[in-house]
């Protein structure tokens, strides 16, 4: 795929657009208030490979509690505010290295506009124009969806360009995958803003899941997109976990364990649920490009074992593992995991 | 989207491919010896809504077993065989309303074909012809793995062709996402045959959620694709829930209850996710199809609302619901959920 071009922007240390690796991003669902909670969750969210967090910053009080996470916990944070300029103030005065605004629930007039540019530009901080299909400015009402969105989030970027201002990252989110894709086909086309990608409201995991998947990975494979949300109704690390698979399994990432695994059939003579499970639970640490596969018969286990850097191929009483594509070893299947594991420490 | 012309085929009396309605597939992990559970998993896939189901006969008494299956289910059922067009001749006889042969692993000389298509014909059985990146016919390993993938389909296809057999849907299969992507769109462009989508071997539920909707939704949304199956090393009726939602977001098929909830962040005032857990538990009987939104706090509450036709706008003493996008009722949360379910009932 060839990567539709943006502009590079930086967050604190992270580059996103241009050239750079295509990032996961989470956001909080502890009170930004609630200091010890929040750095709780920041440091799971980054154990799980997140790259970039947001928290929400509504009132006051939540800007106090904002500086004191960022200083702690020593990596850049977005702040999500809406309705206030006020709250946007505070939140880049507090340390936010880039600042998320809607413009369905913010004037966009120029007059705030131009004081916000001079607070950004003197903190050196990104705004992130995120438009959503709930919060849709009232004045774009009449168009299409899709027209409608694009033309929410392009007219506030060009009030920003009018103050010198091109220090921008848009998103586009619709809980409608329809709507997100297409408003984000037309986004893509027309300016050179990084893209923040998701599937807004997307639902419990498994449905939320699907939905961002299939959103943020038909983007993704046409070559759109420089940073990623999966968001869920699910444990935050959740969101990280699914990200990171959606670009490992476009080929955008190439770090960790990839299990390939078999859906069972009537030739499955063992447990390859419980055991791809197993295989990604014993390996979740490993950080090396790993694909394993583990299947539940010879007849597509040694195939698919040949594209992998490891493979199971099990039967009731013997198994056989791969090593490098190849077949490596026969053995005994009650000593499988034994057997699997010597050979993935040797391996690794 | 604009749909991808292809001839129709007749799977008993189900119809895959031209104007039919994209199927939902899935493949019993029963023995097909054991014939009582066989017949339980068929109910319980018919039950989740699965359109078609497949059975391996990897032996004579498999065979001799599905026809016991096929008389007593009541539904068209497709018969997996490899290696042995002996088999294949059994399983047509048996009752199979579609036959699927992987030539990776079947001799695809004119002989076996012009028996196998005389027998066929006398059934008006379907082939499904489908290949797989872990058992490629050996004569294609030359070529890249997507030409090698279509070449070995086609080449197949075209010996059934010879003897006047065109009764034919194609599927290739991958694991690695973008290669399954890319030879479909490769196939779909020279051919006309209805065409099966899967990501083969793609995981644990979670990891496999996610490549079989970025594979399968992308092409779906290009308008590539008659019938699907997601393949998951979990129980079959997940493959089932997971074909049926990735069909419901790309608007290909509308029926039951999309339930849309929010990722949930510091601004949230109840459980969302145990809510929008219960919503989906308690209208999993629900066909009318239906969007609900169950949204954590009034921001994108109420705007995500309005595209649904029930929600709940979820507050810490004070919740509102939603009827056909507009306000209905505010209550107090504790009784949340009797009213939404008084609601629902009405709305139904």
């Amino acid at each position: 795929m060839i990567r539709r071009y943006s502009r590079e922007i930086s967050i604190g240390d992270i580059k996103v657009g241009g050239n750079a690796p295509i990032t996961v991003q989470s956001m909080l669902n502890t009170k930004t208030t609630d200091v010890e909670g929040s750095l709780q969750q920041i440091a799971d969210l980054k154990n799980a490979g997140c790259d970039l967090i947001r928290l929400a910053v509504p009132d006051e009080k939540s800007a106090e509690a904002f500086k004191v996470i960022a200083d702690r916990c020593g990596l850049p944070l977005i702040a999500d505010v809406h309705y206030s300029y006020k709250l946007a103030e505070l939140a880049v005065k507090a340390g936010a290295k880039k600042l998320r605004m809607n413009p369905g629930n913010m004037a966009t007039d120029g007059e705030h506009i131009k004081n916000l540019v001079a607070i950004l530009n003197d903190y050196n901080v990104p705004v992130r124009i995120g438009v959503n299909g709930g919060s849709l400015d009232k004045q774009f009402k009449g168009m299409s969806e899709d027209d409608a969105l694009v033309a929410s989030a392009l007219s506030t970027a060009d009030t920003f360009e009018k103050f010198g201002f091109s220090n921008i990252i848009v998103a586009i989110k619709a809980s409608n995958v329809l709507t997100m894709i297409e408003s984000n086909r037309k986004l893509a086309k027309v300016c050179d803003y990084p893209l923040h990608l998701g599937v807004t409201e997307a639902g419990t995991l498994k449905s939320g899941l699907i939905k961002s998947s299939i959103g943020i990975g038909t983007l993704l494979e046409e070559g759109i997109g420089d940073t990623i949300r999966v968001s869920l109704s699910a444990p935050v690390v959740e969101e990280v976990y699914a990200g990171k698979a959606i670009l490992r399994a476009l080929g955008l990432r190439n770090s960790g364990v990839e299990v390939v695994s078999c859906p069972t059939c009537a030739r499955t003579e063992i447990d390859v649920q419980g055991l791809a499970e197993e295989v990604e639970r014993l390996t979740a640490h490993v950080t090396k490009p790993l694909k394993i596969s583990v299947m539940g018969c010879p007849l597509n286990g040694i195939g698919e074992g040949e594209g992998s850097d490891l493979g199971i191929a099990g039967g009731k009483e013997k198994s056989v593992l791969l090593k490098n594509g190849e077949i490596y070893k026969t053995v005994p299947s009650e000593i499988l995991m034994q057997e699997f594991m010597a050979l993935l420490e040797q391996f690794i």
